[in-house]
């Protein structure tokens, strides 16, 4: 669980090799790491594709290769799935019985060295085997991202949510009817 | 809403001041923000313990402190509220009408430099002041903190959800009952 910020060793020492020897290195408050580098934004964009392509190929292998091993998947009203392995599993299993057609609108990417962040909404339509007609709900999403060891960025966390309160219990007369 | 992740003037040019004029900038791969600063940490730690207290004094702009100016919070099918006025707002009216009682317990606190992850769960008991019984819901958090430009740790984003399925509709019977 405790990977998710962990920098690359390769970098850890790189501030040694300048070719000043007799500087001290900077203190730890002067780090600068990168904000917002256009290609790391333009990965998490081409993350955020993969993932709704995946979604609507129901291939539960590829959504879980954008996810870090170590990654925590908290979707609303569902339990933690805890490792890609259990995101996995989770996803075959729904993929069994329906299918999924994921739409995320960004309202903010962001990155931050070799962290990011990805906002915004979400649109599904799931469609049962069964036949059933598709349902269509909206919400919002967040996503941590990380910078994978072979410079892939993947998903650390994410979690979601509603954007509209749910329904009133069938016994309640809609807001604003007040005919009988 | 860009304000997030901006790191102080003050620390952008503090690489220059290493006393070795001639050695190049070194690359922005060298960064080495500081991961888990025990400082850190426990500053999250007493923000979040502030967040409870205040919760439960009722207190909306003490709460509104403990988020940026730019924060964005987005809670289990509410709006979205941008900015710690839209939040202090939202909050004034609701301790009008409830108490409310909070507890955070987290699972992950986490820095890196000047951001910050807080993940756990929630217990919230909401008490209405017209004489109802109190409720009580649980469901999951995700906090992303920043150090404001005095050192402060705030609230950046913020988006709850919820633990378990919603109730089934009334018409049908709960899971595991089978008697007719």
């Amino acid at each position: 669980m405790f990977r998710t910020f962990a920098l690359p060793l390769a970098l850890t020492g790189a501030l040694a090799l300048t070719g000043c020897a007799p500087a001290p290195a900077p203190p730890p408050a002067a780090a600068t790491p990168v904000v917002d580098n256009p290609a790391d934004i333009a990965a998490l964009n081409d993350a955020r594709a993969a993932f709704m392509k995946a979604y609507e190929a129901g291939d539960a292998t590829a959504i879980g290769n954008l996810y870090m091993p170590d990654a925590i998947s908290e979707s609303n009203n569902q339990p933690s799935l805890v490792g890609r392995d259990a995101i996995v599993a989770s996803l075959k299993g729904m993929f069994e019985q329906v299918g999924v057609k994921t739409t995320l609108t960004p309202a903010e990417t962001r990155t931050l060295g070799n962290v990011g962040l990805d906002r915004g909404t979400y649109t599904v339509t799931v469609t049962p085997k069964a036949g059933a007609p598709p349902s269509t709900s909206e919400g919002r999403y967040m996503v941590i991202y990380v910078k994978d060891a072979d410079g892939t960025w993947r998903v650390s966390r994410d979690m979601d949510n509603g954007l509209m309160p749910p329904a009133p219990p069938s016994t309640a007369a809609p807001a604003g009817e007040s005919k009988q």
